[in-house]
């Protein structure tokens, strides 16, 4: 049995508590998680006792490569209507379908075939939180490859280096040590910029003595890897220097309450509690991770309000940050694994500021 | 006034010839092509006298900063509820969706606060399909650094080299050049692999004497460049050879066609026609071009169904192939801005073949 199996297998013992004949499966990674075919395009109809997956002509090999143990239909160009047709020639009423993944343009095209539309929130997604082994050794690689990626662009960067080169040499390590590619734009954010927290590289000269934010992740083997750490070109003031000791503590404080069981907000209080100590809390404005896997983000978040609670196998980046108008910002994220007494940190790259 | 001003006349002129009160857009290149902003989320609503951006806080800057003539609304985590409570306070009642970019979750979000949704096909894209000078000259850029990152990469391959390394070291040449990224993951396939039309880079060296397809495009200032060559390291066999000459004079019959008030299907016609000539047309299995701008795959569509007519300002690629299993594929593609009598390329580089 397959790792696929084995999710098709749990996904439908959650998608047919419900009254359902059928479960129509639109969004790409979900497709991927379920049947591990990679293509950019295609559709996915799951029933009790049979699932078929609908790839337009240039997928045909891969789809039947990929996608082992399941039905594969390959139409010359409207995949989605031969799912349609499928539906009525098989006699499926009731069809759930991913309410925060399909575009009302499919949804009208399923309603002008079928009344009983079922709009269902994150299924997979819920499954797709708790990781196998197999893909937490991926996350493993990925985070592995991500952080020798760093060390290597760290060791070269040159004064005459603006945040955009600095982005553009950590993507091509990336690709040249095996990556897909990056799992986002990669962040470099330098003196006074580094407050934006989703600050996008400029063609500005990495300023000397201030912070740099340098965060980025990339795709290998399908899983994404993300990671935070603190760059400056010669000594930043004192002040900066206690921000990221601050944001250290905050990191290790958040770290420190993960293990099974513990409501994600848990770990959000602790990460602000530690900050609010040093009367850094208010400048802490985003939440403290996020799950990560096929997509950069996933499921949980782990944030002030949300109520779940971790279990074991989960793959989650502690992150907390402070962003000071002026000053500039910090910010310092790990990917760690849930287990039953605690986590594991699965990047290996030093937490240091690194004073070049 | 600003290209964005004239841009959201023109979408008031199309979509209030309709019984409505206001329109969502929801598709982010929409939203940038209507107002200016580059952020990675948010909301606009048209009014017939007024237009808001509903943004996050972590745009408020920059929303501001470029979405100039317009209203923003920052909200702090859900800028769609804003939007929503806009609507009711402002007593909007009809409201215009875009039917193939909005998610059913958003619609159905939206049909709970008023019964009169109705979804309207393309309307921005098809306004999008007809460029400005500005974006003439902006597109014309992007194909020229993409071109002058194809002399340089070209210019230093090595027999080494396998194709996911020819595919990364065009990507960053791109940023290296100052270009965004990429508009789409590089093709490069060599070999009996061309003839998937869209291979995806192997772990594998090129192969000598053989085809090399090489397409790939920029992201420069927003607009895309997309651009295939062949290339081959080593002489080819004398009926590869005649493959890419008999694309070359399929490529050279569809350019001959095209100018304002032409249909689409006639342009991919003169493609198929010579293709037909050398007994190749059954293996030239997609369409002919398609436009591109702020994405790499705008209207209109050049293939065999569409009767839409060309219009000057259209910016289309031609971009016949022919792919054969076991022999392997060659594409020829080029940009070209559509005229009164004829067609401009915007592609600087020789499509000559390049034996290195």
């Amino acid at each position: 049995m397959t790792a696929h199996d084995v999710a098709r297998r749990r996904f439908r013992r959650q998608a047919f508590r419900e009254d359902l004949d059928a479960f129509y499966v639109s969004a790409l990674p979900n497709i991927r998680y379920l049947t591990g075919f990679t293509g950019s395009a295609g559709h996915l109809l799951v029933e009790p006792d049979r699932t078929t997956l609908f790839v337009d002509g240039r997928y045909e090999t891969q789809a039947s490569d990929q996608a082992s143990g399941i039905d594969v239909s390959v139409s010359k160009s409207d995949p989605l209507q031969a799912l349609l047709n499928d539906v009525r020639k098989r006699k499926l009423y009731r069809i759930g379908v991913e309410r925060n993944r399909l575009s009302l343009e499919s949804y009208e095209r399923l309603r002008a075939v079928r009344k009983k539309i079922r709009p269902l929130d994150g299924i997979v997604e819920e499954l797709r939180a708790i990781k196998s082994g197999d893909e937490i050794d991926r996350i493993r690689r990925s985070e592995a490859l991500n952080s020798e990626v760093f060390e290597a662009v760290v060791g070269r960067i040159r004064g005459t280096w603006t945040e955009e080169r600095l982005a553009c040499e950590l993507e091509y390590e990336m690709r040249r040590r095996g990556a897909e590619g990056a799992a986002f734009p990669s962040i470099v954010a330098s003196g006074s910029h580094g407050a934006r927290p989703h600050a996008m590289p400029r063609p500005v000269k990495l300023k000397r003595n201030a912070l740099v934010v340098v965060d980025h992740g990339a795709i290998l083997d399908g899983y994404a890897s993300d990671m935070t750490r603190m760059i400056a070109l010669g000594l930043p003031s004192s002040e900066q220097l206690s921000m990221v000791d601050a944001v250290r503590e905050a990191q290790d404080a958040a770290i420190k309450t993960v293990r099974s069981g513990v409501a994600c907000s848990t770990v959000d209080r602790a990460a602000r509690s530690a900050l609010t100590k040093r009367g850094l809390d208010r400048y802490f404005v985003h939440s403290t991770g996020h799950g990560l896997g096929l997509e950069i983000h996933e499921l949980p978040r782990i944030g002030s309000q949300v109520r779940t609670r971790l279990k074991t196998g989960m793959t989650i980046t502690i992150e907390p940050g402070v962003y000071i108008e002026g000053l500039g910002g910090v910010r310092i994220e790990d990917v760690v694994v849930v287990g039953a007494d605690g986590c594991e940190s699965l990047t290996p790259t030093s937490r240091e500021l690194r004073i070049l």
